[in-house]
């Protein structure tokens, strides 16, 4: 009986043992003693954009999601349902009178939501920028595609299909700043690096379908050697590929396209447009969660943390372009 | 007796149960499932270097160290003792050979390594750039400083110290990529937004102590209204504040530097400097060793994972630059 007793208490006393040190351990001494990068579910963080049906969006929320799987936290996904400036400042005033542990935000205008979003700062919850920036506020980080870079890509890809050498158009639109990037970066890299091509060509398409099919169609007429078109965006890029059609000569012109909307992979898989360059929205969604939970979690340069005035993440992480062609569609129609 | 025996047996079942929930979980369905971005300790990422005694690089193996800490994984730390290609490129092949989890490497040339670079990434190793890349490579990311943009804040920092006026120089290292566009941000800003600045002279000062205060004699000479000198490196920076005290007029002549070493500091601290530019070396280590981590354990885009010929991680991360000035100082110090 005693006996059994001294073993009843002995579990007892083991069992409570490992509890102990499994569940109370001592608070860590330095922020890095977390063994793991791991939150609690309770932890929220908020994903804000505009027009917040838009496919795509989807990727990068994905991404978020993601990565709120792996370091076990919560997220939600707000954002203004129009293209309007005032919604999203709306928007994102609830959000931040929430006080949730951090805010992923597209800006739908980079000037237009500084104030707001320098107030959630001010009042502690950690903003990052992707997709779209707002440069002059005091956000941490910008997350997003190199316009510039992704315009050099494109040609670098023309020219591998045009064998280096014809005539070139660029679709675009040209009061806007990513698309201007874009169109000078294509520029600059064939002027750079190959002569025999060139630009007859930089038309606005106003990121209309329609509106860019009748350019085409008119690019066509006056240029009959026309070898290759660059649509800086999407619509666009359908638009080029319904005129080419058209024009019954498909496969003679070589179209690039931007963006990975199911309309432009259709025309990719059906040899009408040759290749589209996707962004990686995915790695904008994911990154910017990752980026949060550090600030939340003060997990950044020592230094930096007693000097508050320091910037404590890398100001701006390229989140790349890759080629999407007839060999690798399927895999973006599986996202 | 038997109630004891019960109780007993209900015991160990509770505790059999709690160790086999703890311990022996399903394995996770999704590489997201992993509740928490955690490794092993026999996983050992390798970060190398070139001169790694330097001074310069123990801010970027902290940071590689305390993202080791956050992630309970293990790193090691080699390098080239010498300023000598063929010296790194031998201990990158004997890195290689021992299989590490990742290797974030510093290449000391933009292309003799990318052989060795290419060899290791087709072995399955994973490679990511920091400080100093070899972008025609195979490796996965480049992090690092945007040479450019900080020669623009060190121009927007000169224009505030000379109050928007006078006569300017800089000290660089003409033959080099990175100084090159130190030099061409901080000539560009100036000419774009401070029509009273001018810039009288780009000399060489050759990385150089005694070369760089020499040079900067001949210029006071010959521009007695010399108002700010910028030194795109270190020892040019250090040589630089010695001319000034030289000649006697310490304070007339704003000097802004880049780098952090112990004489740079102790200058600012004297008045000497007024600011340098400090990169975020810490940044670079630590999230070399995130993304190393992530590709070990393919915690990727779901898509670009099936596909292997896409990018998995972001090409780029620019680890920013911050100001250090007498302020701010006392922080670098404590490093």
């Amino acid at each position: 009986m005693k006996k059994l007793l001294l073993v009843y208490a002995l579990l007892i006393g083991t069992f409570m043992i490992y509890v102990y040190f499994e569940h109370f351990k001592e608070p860590a001494a330095s922020p890095w003693d977390v063994q793991g990068l791991r939150g609690e579910m309770n932890e929220t963080y908020v994903m804000v954009t505009f027009q917040s049906g838009m496919e795509y969006w989807r990727s990068s929320l994905k991404g978020f999601e993601d990565a709120a799987q792996a370091l076990n936290v919560s997220v939600e996904y707000r954002g203004a349902t129009q293209y309007d400036i005032q919604e999203q400042i709306t928007v994102l005033e609830q959000v931040i009178a929430r006080k949730p542990a951090g805010i992923a935000l597209s800006a739908i205008d980079p000037y237009a939501l500084t104030d707001t979003i320098n107030k959630a700062i001010d009042t502690g919850i950690p903003v990052v920028l992707f997709d779209s920036g707002a440069s002059g506020s005091k956000a941490y980080s910008f997350l997003g595609t190199n316009n510039y870079n992704a315009g050099v890509t494109a040609a670098h890809e023309m020219a591998e299909l045009l064998n280096e050498e014809g005539e070139v158009a660029v679709i675009t639109l040209l009061d806007q700043l990513n698309h201007q990037e874009r169109t000078e970066g294509f520029k600059d890299a064939l002027s750079l690096n190959y002569p025999n091509i060139n630009i007859v060509a930089v038309e606005d398409g106003q990121g209309n379908r329609l509106f860019s099919r009748n350019k085409t169609q008119e690019l066509i007429e006056k240029y009959p050697d026309l070898a290759g078109i660059f649509a800086t965006e999407a619509n666009g890029g359908v638009g080029i590929g319904e005129a080419v059609q058209l024009e019954n000569n498909s496969g003679d012109i070589k179209i690039i396209s931007f963006d990975t909307d199911k309309g432009t992979l259709e025309m990719i898989e059906n040899d009408i447009i040759s290749a589209t360059m996707a962004q990686g929205t995915w790695n904008m969604g994911y990154w910017s969660l990752i980026f949060l939970f550090h600030l939340h979690h003060e997990l950044t340069e020592p230094m930096v943390l007693k000097s508050r005035d320091l910037a404590p993440l890398p100001l701006y992480l390229d989140t790349g372009i890759t080629i999407v062609t007839k060999e690798n569609v399927e895999n973006y129609f599986a996202q």
